[in-house]
């Protein structure tokens, strides 16, 4: 085996370059055995093996530097910086991450996770190696994907005005997580299929930038304005902006990617190189369906097919209502950015595609432009996770909240999500929602209450965030379906000295402490919090008026969450009982199970049950 | 009088075109005498006269919507929608807003104050009406300067695929607030002076879509791809994109513009009228000094200059102490989102360029930028006012906080901003920052804190916040000056019953309480807080313990911020004291005063000492 030979960084340097189609080969077969059994991003991956192999030969790292947008892509860079042993514990606790970790290896230069960060970080790393005056290479890799979030473009904007080299490599699939959208993707799809690209498809072709040139030429081109759309010359946007570009290379032909990048550092500019690779490549299922190999998980490798059937999932329970609700009430929209199948709104999507909007990997766009369709009169449902939305939080709170618009959130991977890690985890939404004027926050105990929640959202005309977690929909406590009511909490159990008031996912948890507590002799009430914000002042001082000890519990940093607002109420009664905050630290969270994460985190139900049980004499 | 004719809205359709010049002459004058004594946005609203009025000849309001990016620029909008009365009061407490306000008129289609937002506006009105099947015209107003902002970007990626019509007029006056950085700037300036542009000046040019062409010309333009580049095509971009472009059109001409408008409303598709405006138009000292004249105090009509001379405001203190800094230090850089000026980076800039960064009007990217540049061992210090920094949020979790990177945030504008109102109002930096693993949060007393907190911040080796008000930097309490102390907070008096706990710029005002409590023969210790995050919790232990009524004091939203924090922390005291959290209400906060929205909300001395008198007994 080549890959024997890969054992720390720098090895892949002295491999026969005849060799390097079959080390490809090699780390595309390890990559489907590692990720068909831990999980991962598979299709990102095998599109940028070459791609990756190249920037190693290329650069000397880690004195160079290499920024992975998102990161999902990273996996080579791992393989080939020593870190292989590491796959068999990819992203579980205490294992090798998913995304690049500085702390992990001195070749990962910068953490990403979210989407169009790399050129940003890489202008700024330009700028301190130029004020430093050293000479390292700087390569951000940034995908067509990412390309079409508005931080990309402030830092191509940016990046035009170089006089000192930066390579910024496009590593164009074609594809975001789904289908890309929009204009720079119908750009860069013409630059594709464009006869230059497919003339110089097995060798290397970029643009010489002094070519001469002649008035009469400036002359007809001035009156072919809209040929030359027809035309899409490779790399016109770019060079608008003020960029030098390379391309379009083949992205699976190391030599051909080895001369551009060679030239591309001649360049005292910003040079943008843009390679075409192919998802998924070198796997069957995962050029079928890129979409469900972009992040999978444990699978069969003969057939592609997930080896645990999956139980309903809380974006299935989505998936299903947004169907029904688009039905019901042809004001119901729909928008996503970038994820119709993570999200779940592909059902809607095939059904009322006139109201369903994916935006691209645009947030703050998806938001404010939810706001101008609810200010039309129409009732948007914008869903993105947790994490994500975290892009958008001006937009919630200037152009939503601030009109009181009534839109509404539908928040997945809300709490942990587990093998993801830190930049994933959905932590934080009920602290930055919480302070928003005129935000409602909810949060379901189980699959029929997020049903009800939209609805009844969609029943009233303001903004509304619903959030739920990662993963299998609770399909306990069926028998407790009260009405929903504004502002209102649902009662479900009311015995003993204790009351839990528990929110969302914490209801499940809430019934699980109650077990371990009854097996030491002890009764407990439940509350399910329904709503975050506004939070329920009655029913939070029927728990402090009938029980000894009050405990909060919510999967979000303790800080401005949900804990704070029951304390900052109870504060005001004259005779309130003992208080607990359940909730995640002031800290960010690493990837792992949520099951571990959460025993780690003191937040599963031993621990709780634990913590109530040292809290006594109440 | 012309203007006199104008009562409200479509008035302007009555007015004899040949009386246009005129009636726009009027308005300027009209303009610069009422900001004069009423202070507010002169330059852009001098330069946007002609084009307010063509868009008011053209649509039929309110049936058609115009979408006012920023917003800063409607005031002949507000004029010619019968509200010229209101210009008395514009932007006093009660008065006319200076922004559009849906509220206020239904004129006004949208409320904006943040920059990038009025393309995703649009398009969300775009959406409703067709879904509706209505046909009003949707227009959105964007300058120049907002389209260094990526939401725009993110909209217009997404407008190039509408087959239904948009309108964006782009009005290009050359400038943000200061100078326009960037790709894009650069490729606008280059139309502008074109000889396309400067052979159309007097008439109209638009570029008509299906011009023949030929195989010859394509041939010629494959071999001339860089001398393209300098021929400048207008719109290219934009044509690249895929949206249609028509222009540069002459935007004092009313015309030329009701030509173009009307020739873009044919399209099924969006269009983008491109027209060059003069910023500050028909007032000489607007013209000499646009980044003082976009936003102005009242100043005298005659010499331009600010009618009283202003005392030195923090923004003065933060101009002087990073410039003394930058010589100190050499690993110290400087990052504004396009306001060298208001920041009062000008001065840094000025001496030392190459640390010196603006990125335009991109707070996303100016954080991952300093992200990049703190990773490459440089101190940026990013100079962002609180209201735009929550265009950041995710940027300040994900990038600098996650990382732990020495990054500094100083944050100007916090707390009540007075005039520019909602949308400017930097009332929630302390509950976004505080739930943010890792970062850390200041806010100085006086003059002299603040620059001892930068000194501070720049020793330490982890991202900090320091946030400080608009206006006049306070020069009290002169001696009280202890060291800075990681996590430390300053006790200023101590004696009597109840503690005052206060975060910056409410430590003066913890003065003017303790003044008059003494009226009343109370006496009262005043701790200045010092930092937001960590909290002293020895110092808040002590008020406690030593007091019977403990009050915090912050200008921030009470959700998520420094009282609940303390509240948080007392709630684990054994014999803890009483508290009372003095915060902004959970809710936007109009234009207005300052000292009028300090005592309408609660927050000045008066009430505050009020508020202390009512609760006795403690």
């Amino acid at each position: 085996m080549v890959l024997e030979n890969i054992k720390e960084v720098n090895d892949i340097k002295n491999i026969d370059p005849r060799e390097y189609p079959e080390l490809a080969d090699e780390i595309r077969q390890f990559l489907i055995e590692k990720i068909s059994k831990t999980g991962g991003h598979l299709g990102a991956n095998l599109g940028a093996v070459e791609l990756t192999m190249a920037l190693h030969l290329f650069l000397d790292l880690p004195k160079d530097k290499i920024i992975w947008d998102v990161g999902h892509q990273s996996y080579t860079h791992k393989i080939l910086t020593g870190r292989r042993e590491g796959f068999d514990h990819l992203r579980a606790f205490g294992g090798l991450a998913g995304f690049p970790k500085t702390n992990e290896s001195e070749c990962d230069s910068f953490n990403t996770g979210h989407s169009s960060t790399s050129i940003s970080a890489g202008l700024g790393m330009v700028a301190a190696r130029d004020l430093r005056g050293t000479d390292e290479t700087i390569v951000s890799v940034i995908g067509d994907g990412s390309l079409t979030g508005g931080m990309a473009y402030e830092a191509l904007n940016n990046a035009s005005k170089l006089d000192t080299n930066f390579i910024i490599v496009l590593n164009d699939n074609n594809m975001s997580i789904s289908e890309n959208v929009g204009g720079v993707s119908k750009y860069l799809n013409a630059i594709r299929t464009s006869d230059t690209y497919m003339d110089i498809k097995d060798g290397i072709y970029y643009k010489i930038k002094d070519l001469p040139s002649g008035d009469k030429v400036v002359d007809s081109v001035r009156r072919a304005k809209s040929s030359l759309k027809q035309l899409m010359v490779p790399g016109m946007f770019f060079e608008d902006m003020g960029l030098t570009y390379l391309g379009p290379i083949d992205g699976h032909d190391i030599n051909a990617m080895l001369k551009a990048f060679k030239e591309a550092r001649k360049r005292k500019k910003a040079v943008i190189v843009h390679v075409i690779t192919q998802k998924g490549r070198g796997y069957e299922p995962a050029l079928r369906h890129p979409a469900r190999f972009h992040g999978t998980s444990p699978f069969d490798i003969e057939t592609g097919i997930p080896l645990k059937s999956t139980k309903a999932a809380y974006t299935d329970i989505f998936s299903t209502v947004m169907f029904k609700l688009g039905a019901r009430d042809t004001r119901v929209c729909a928008i996503t950015a970038a994820m119709p199948d993570g999200t779940g709104l592909k059902r809607f999507r095939n059904t009322y595609p006139e109201r369903f909007f994916d935006v691209g990997i645009a947030e703050e766009h998806a938001v404010t432009f939810a706001a101008g369709l609810a200010a039309g009169g129409f009732r948007p449902i914008v869903a993105i996770y947790s994490s994500f939305l975290q892009r958008a939080y001006d937009q919630i709170l200037h152009d939503v909240c601030l009109q009181n618009l009534p839109v509404i959130f539908a928040i997945d991977r809300a709490g942990l999500v587990g093998a993801d890690g830190e930049t994933h985890q959905g932590i934080f939404d009920l602290s930055f929602l919480s302070s928003i004027p005129n935000m409602n926050i909810m949060a379901p105990k189980n699959k029929w209450e997020l049903s009800d929640m939209l609805k009844f959202a969609l029943s009233c005309d303001m903004p509304f965030a619903i959030r739920y977690p990662r993963g299998e929909a609770y399909a306990g406590l069926e028998e407790f379906r009260a009405p929903m009511e504004y502002g209102k909490a649902e009662l479900l159990y009311a015995e003993g000295d204790i009351c839990l008031i528990a929110v969302g996912s914490m209801v499940e948890t809430a019934t699980e402490v109650r077990e371990l507590l009854r097996e030491k002799g002890l009764k407990c009430s439940i509350v399910n919090a329904r709503f975050v914000k506004p939070i329920d002042e009655y029913a939070i001082k029927w728990a402090s008026d009938n029980h000894r000890l009050v405990v909060t519990m919510e999967e979000n940093v303790i800080t401005g969450g949900f804990g704070q607002s029951v304390r900052n109420y109870m504060d005001t009664l004259e005779d309130k009982s003992k208080l607990i905050n359940v909730a995640l630290p002031d800290d960010y969270v690493e990837h792992g199970s949520v099951a571990l994460l959460k025993k780690e985190l003191k937040v599963d139900a031993e621990s709780i049950c634990e913590l109530i049980l040292d809290s006594r004499p109440f």
